[in-house]
């Protein structure tokens, strides 16, 4: 790969793994990095990125009804969803967060 | 632990980590050992037991509309239900399966 390649795929590797600032809405029933320490509430470190944009979107349109999640999507922008998405998804699952980079 | 115990302890490991016969019904949109391979379908090894319990009696009742999951947990009883949920609960979230026992 060229330079210019490597130093796209750096930023979007870098862009991915940012912790949008939204984020500090799930961490309440998901925790800090994706892995629920509340029975009944999901693990989201390491899920599908589609199912996850696809489902907050749901909540947010009512097509799957969830109280907590529509009060937590609702005001959410179609970026803001995406960008959780990426960003849960590329959480290890084991929920200890981001490795350092090596 | 009484011997009594360890031997209900590791009754209970074998029992959960065993396979339910229905799980076959689910590995075609979740693969072999619950990590899918399909864009939008949720991965479910290691996911929280009590929501992948509640996530299936939804889609059964209706309360959680989403017509493939109905067909295939229409027929489920409560019990199928629970056993499947503890089965992918357990389940090591990397999607290898179970592990040997040492």
């Amino acid at each position: 790969a060229t330079p210019a390649a490597d130093e796209a795929g750096a930023a979007a590797v870098d862009e991915a793994s940012a912790r949008p600032a939204k984020a500090g809405l799930c961490v309440a029933c998901h925790g800090q990095y994706g892995v629920s320490g509340l029975p009944g509430h999901p693990h989201i470190a390491g899920q599908d990125e589609t199912y996850l944009r696809e489902s907050m979107l749901r909540y947010r349109s009512g097509e799957r009804p969830h109280a907590p999640m529509k009060a937590v999507v609702g005001g959410l922008s179609d970026a803001d969803i995406a960008a959780l998405a990426r960003y849960y998804a590329q959480l290890p699952r084991d929920g200890l967060g981001p490795r350092e980079k090596q």
